[in-house]
């Protein structure tokens, strides 16, 4: 399913050493220059943010697999998930798996669910922590986060990654707070992006549903604009990415995880996140292939 | 099998908000103060060794299911070991194991196994990496690398997590190569960890083999010094925790992944390796829970 285009960038980038391919697609080594590019970019979005006082989080790329059930994220994208298995068994059950190893057999099925499931989106483990913590104040929740995250879609397009970082804002509280969050966000994201020399645009959008039945939830997420993305030309104009996002999910999470506003009801969540190896790409895209000869206003607001 | 002293030292870094607790022992979300000691743990290591310019790559938690594989990690510690399953069917399965979901029992049985491995120990995607450049030059390779590591060892220890950072400097070459290598980190590992006003030991060392046959290759492992840890009591001075470690792993990853020397040998390989999370542990210990308020010479030596 990927275009000439995406393959040609995704060996462009390999030539110039800035991912290292592996034996599975969608999954790479980067360089130090490729992180340099991608951590500036997260330093930048939490300057952004920075005014506001958010509560920092920083997650591992796992999460619970409870959180991952509660969520509804396998009603919704149960093609994406990913659990983490583990062996569970004593030796003799080893010198079997081996056994099957060396006979070059599948030997993964013996292995168990562990409690952790791959984070699939980087707000998700905020959600519970904050929950546990009683009603929220007045003033709602703000969070700066960051996680690796595992969407399990194997592709040659380096922009659509089985392993990759997302730097969000979360705000929890009423609907108010919580649009008005999302507003400013997409003023703030539609600057950042501005600032880097980066053209693009902002459009409604919708999640990859499942099924049959997801098509009814695209068209519904459409008409409601609960989702905006803003979409960079990497590989393709008629087809841009995706850098960022800005979703606003009514009460879905808040009942999900009971998240209750300070007089009792039930929360509002919106997100807004960026994806650090999709900027990443569109950076190198527009700027070219060495950050040394980037455009200095560019490297002033990654690097400072 | 946790301490009373590492369930206390645990409870005081929940109450101070440093790291935050899930449902699942060993899984916690890291505060902006934890996450800013652990990256300047990561900068002094790479700092410490940019005068030689290793080559540096950065990977993403999973590594190919491949690398798991032919590492010999299966063998060795397969109950550490964690594969990334997915869901592979349609909506006739999806509606099963939604129907499975919400009756409260387990659904992950249908759970395939992906290409994906997670990572158990930083310098693993390395190999496969090099070794597809060819025989290596006269002077071998040098990287320093970063991974989250996923270890199935779920425990209230907080110095032992389930998902962790390990920083890493990886050696590839002569026998005489790597073993210099490692003996001028063993000095360098102990000026660094001194340089934190932390007290440590250095002692020879075991990885935790698995089984009957796991006691045999442990004292084999002694017996040739091929392991060193650098120990710091964290909650226990009679059990201290191994901070970093020092590992000359003979030819054997050489034969793993097929890395050659100029002159057509299999290389021997060796790494050393810093906890982020467990140095943050130590130096929390030591200096307490606000790092403003700790000397100023360990503040600069992290921060500059």
């Amino acid at each position: 399913m990927s275009t000439e285009a995406q393959i040609a960038y995704r060996n462009e980038l390999l030539a110039h050493g800035l991912l290292h391919a592996t034996d599975v697609d969608g999954l790479y080594a980067r360089s130090g220059v490729f992180e340099d590019i991608a951590l500036g970019i997260a330093a930048l979005v939490s300057r952004n943010g920075a005014a506001e006082k958010p509560e920092v989080m920083r997650f591992p790329p796992g999460m619970t697999r409870g959180t991952l059930e509660r969520s509804g994220y396998l009603r919704s994208f149960p093609q994406l998930a990913g659990t983490i298995h583990a062996f569970a068994g004593g030796d003799p059950e080893h010198a079997a798996l081996l056994a099957t190893l060396d006979r070059g057999e599948d030997w993964t099925s013996g292995q168990k669910a562990t409690g952790i499931a791959f984070t699939p989106a980087a707000c998700y483990p905020a959600y519970p922590i904050v929950a546990k913590r009683g009603p929220l104040p007045a003033d709602g929740a703000l969070l700066d986060v960051q996680s690796w995250c595992f969407r399990h879609e194997p592709s040659l397009d380096p922009a659509r990654q089985q392993l990759f970082r997302q730097h969000e804002h979360v705000r929890i509280g009423t609907a108010e707070q919580v649009l008005a969050f999302r507003e400013q966000w997409l003023q703030r994201g539609r600057a950042i992006i501005e600032s880097l020399g980066v053209p693009f645009d902002v459009d409604v959008a919708n999640d990859p549903f499942f099924g049959r039945a997801g098509r009814m939830l695209a068209a519904n997420q459409r008409d409601q604009a609960l989702k905006f993305e803003l979409l960079v030309a990497i590989t393709s104009k008629e087809k841009p990415t995706a850098c960022c996002s800005f979703n606003y999910h009514q009460d879905h999470l808040g009942h999900a995880f009971g998240l209750r506003t300070a007089d009792g009801a039930t929360a509002h969540t919106a997100c807004v996140g960026f994806g650090l190896e999709r900027i990443t790409l569109a950076l190198l895209r527009y700027h070219g292939f060495d950050p040394k000869a980037w455009p200095d206003a560019v490297r002033r607001a990654l690097w400072g």
